[in-house]
C-alpha cells in the first residue's frame, strides 16, 4: 500500500512525546515556532544522507542510519560550541518504503536524542516520494553563547591541534563489514571487534566534550571530523591562514582498530588520516592548558583528549611526520561528488 | 567532468553578495550563525522538490525552478505571520548535473529575493551526489512577534473565509505546458496564456500582504495553499475544530484562467478547488473587518483579497454551494505519495 502523506505525519508527530514549554508550533502547521533564549546566537547546520552513497542497507538497519544521520547533524551544531535544540527532518521515500521503515529512522533518531539526553527535539520537516533512492535531509538549529562561538578560523601559530576519543574506527568499521560480507567467519569477526563495528553504525557525537571545550576559552578553533581528518584539519588550516605539523605517531588509535586495520591489510595511520564520519571534535588549544582542559574532560565525560600536532606559520605550510621523516599533507578524505562515480 | 563539492560550495559563496550584520557566520563553516532579533519568535519550515514529480525540466528552466522552490519555504513562513530571514539551500545532484545548471538554480532563487526586496539571506546548505533524480531541500528561518503568529487552528464560526489573487492559474498553466508540448500551436499559446504559464513557473509568495494580514490583529488563521484550496481549507477546519461552508461562485478565477480552463476542457471551478503550489494565502476573518482589509492590501500591494466562504458550526460539516446546490467538501488536492505512483 502506498503511502499517505497526511497519515504518515500524523504518525510521527503522534510518536513524538508531549513538545516542551519553548516549541510553540511543533509537528502539523505550515512552519514550527520557538522561542529562542534570550542574548544566545542562533546556530544551524543541514546534513543529507543519499541511500547507497551515505549508507548502505545491507550494513545497518534502518534505526542505525536514524541515529547516525541525526549524530551527523549534532556534531556539527557541538563543534561550533552550540546546543543542538530543534530538528527538522526531510525524507525522500521510494515506493517500496514502508511505514514501519519510517518508524525504524524515527525509533533511532530519538534513540540517540535519549541517550544524549539533551534538550533536542524533531519539530517539524517535509515528506516526499521519489524515483530515485531514499534521502534523509535533516536540519538541526541549536544556539550558542556568541562570544563561545567556535569557528575554524582562528587557530594561532603555537597552538596545539586535538582530537577527542580516537580515530579510525569508523572507516574500519564500514570496510570489516564490506569484506565480510560474504564471508563464514563474519559473525564471529563482527562480534570480536563490535566496538570498530559500532563507530560505523552508531556513532556518538560529542556534545559534552565540545560544551566543555567552548566553556574553557582556550579553545581558538574547532571542527568536527566527518570528511576525515586530513581533510578537515586543512579546512582549519585554510581557514585560519595557518600551517600546520601533525604528528602521525601521536594519532589516538585503539588496538582494536590497529587489529582490524591489520585484518584489512591498510596502515592504521592512513586510515586515522583518511577516515570520514568519525564526528570526533578536532580543535586547536592554547599549549599551556591541554594537559588540565584533557584531565577535566576525562574526569567528566571519559572521553580522552589528545595533542596531535601544532600550528605553525603559513609559510610553512601543511606536513606530517613520523619516525620516517616529514611528508606533505594532502586532503584524503571523503568526496561526496567522487564516491559515486563509476571508477 | 564530475562536480567538486568544495570548489561547487565555494563558487556558491563567492556568488552571494556580502553577508548582512546579523549573519555571524554564512556558508562554509560546520554550521552557520545569526543572531535573533530580541523578542521575537523563530519560525522554521523546510520543503523539498524532487525532479520528475514536483519539477519537469521539459517545462522550467533552472532558474525557474530555484525560484519557485524558494517561493515554497517562504510562503510558508508568510503565512504564519512571519518574516522570511536565512535559508539553507541542500541539493543532491545526479552525475550529469553541471556548475552552470547549479549556478541556474542560485540565480532564481537570487532574483526572487531581489524581486521580493526582502532580507533573506541563503547562509549555508549541503550538496551532494545521487543516482537517483535532482532533490532540492530549502530549510527556511523566519522571526515574527509572537503575538501575531497565525496557525490553522485559530478560526472561529462567522469568521469569513478569505484568499488572496485568484486561484487555478498553477495547475492551468502546468497542464496547458503539458498537452502543447507536441503542437505547433503551443508557442502562441503560451505567449496568449503567458500569466497563467508564470503562475506555475514563477509564483510570487503573498510576504507584504500576510504581514499586513497578521499585523491587522483580525486574522483568526491562516495558511498558505500548496496543496490545493480544498485539501488546505480543510486544514483549517480540522485545525480549529469548525465547519466551513465555502462558496463556488465566488472563487476569484480570472477571465485567462477561464480561457485555459476551457481549452482544457475542465471545469475552472474543479480546478481552482484542486490546483495546488498556488502560494495564495488562505485565512478566516472578522467579517466586520474584510472589506477594509482588503481595501488596505489593494492599496498597498495590488493585491485582492476575497471572500469565499463562512466558517461554520463543527457539527455542520465541510460544504461547497453553487447556483446547483450543496456538495461535500473532500480534499482533491495534491498528495506527495500518490502522484509518481503508476497509474
Amino acid at each position: 500500500m502506498p503511502l499517505d502523506e497526511f497519515k504518515l505525519i500524523h504518525r510521527i508527530q503522534q510518536q513524538r512525546s508531549s513538545e516542551p514549554d519553548d516549541v510553540l508550533i511543533g509537528i502539523g502547521d505550515d512552519a514550527a515556532a520557538v522561542n529562542p533564549t534570550p542574548g544566545m546566537t542562533t546556530v544551524l547546520t543541514t546534513d543529507t544522507f543519499v541511500e547507497g552513497l551515505d549508507f548502505d542497507m545491507a550494513f545497518s538497519t534502518w534505526p542505525q542510519i536514524g541515529w547516525k544521520s541525526m549524530t551527523a547533524n549534532i556534531s556539527d551544531i557541538a563543534a561550533m560550541g552550540g546546543q543542538p535544540r530543534y530538528a527538522l527532518t526531510t525524507l525522500c521515500l521510494p515506493n517500496d518504503r514502508t511505514a514501519k521503515e519510517v518508524d525504524g529512522l524515527y525509533e533511532g533518531m530519538d534513540r540517540l536524542i535519549k541517550h544524549l539526553n539533551q534538550p533536542i527535539s524533531i519539530i517539524g520537516g517535509d515528506l516526499s516520494g521519489t524515483t530515485g533512492p531514499t534521502v534523509i535531509s535533516i536540519t538541526l538549529i541549536g544556539e550558542a553563547d556568541p562570544a563561545r562561538l567556535l569557528k575554524r578560523s582562528g587557530a594561532r601559530v603555537g597552538d596545539l591541534v586535538c582530537v577527542t576519543g580516537h580515530l579510525g574506527a569508523s572507516e574500519a568499521g564500514l570496510r570489516l563489514l564490506q569484506q565480510t560480507r560474504q564471508s563464514p567467519e563474519a559473525g564471529a569477526l563482527l562480534k570480536s571487534y563490535a566496538d570498530t563495528v559500532k563507530k560505523h553504525r552508531t556513532p556518538v557525537p560529542r556534545v559534552q566534550e565540545a560544551r566543555l571545550l567552548a566553556n574553557s576559552g582556550y579553545v581558538s578553533a574547532m571542527i568536527d571530523i566527518s570528511d576525515g581528518l586530513s581533510s578537515d584539519v586543512l579546512h582549519i588550516g585554510h581557514g585560519s591562514h595557518v600551517g600546520l605539523s601533525l604528528d602521525a605517531d601521536a594519532l589516538p588509535i585503539t588496538p582494536e582498530t590497529r587489529a582490524v586495520a591489520q585484518i584489512l591489510h591498510v596502515d592504521p595511520v592512513k586510515l586515522a588520516m583518511q577516515s570520514g564520519e568519525e564526528f570526533e571534535l578536532l580543535c586547536t588549544i592554547d599549549p599551556d592548558q591541554v594537559e588540565q582542559l584533557a584531565a577535566q574532560i576525562a574526569d567528566q565525560t571519559g572521553i580522552s583528549l589528545t595533542p596531535i600536532g601544532e600550528i605553525v606559520a603559513e609559510s610553512e605550510g601543511f606536513s606530517w611526520y613520523d619516525t620516517a621523516g616529514h611528508h606533505r599533507l594532502k586532503a584524503e578524505g571523503y568526496k561526496h561528488f567522487e564516491k559515486w562515480i563509476p571508477t
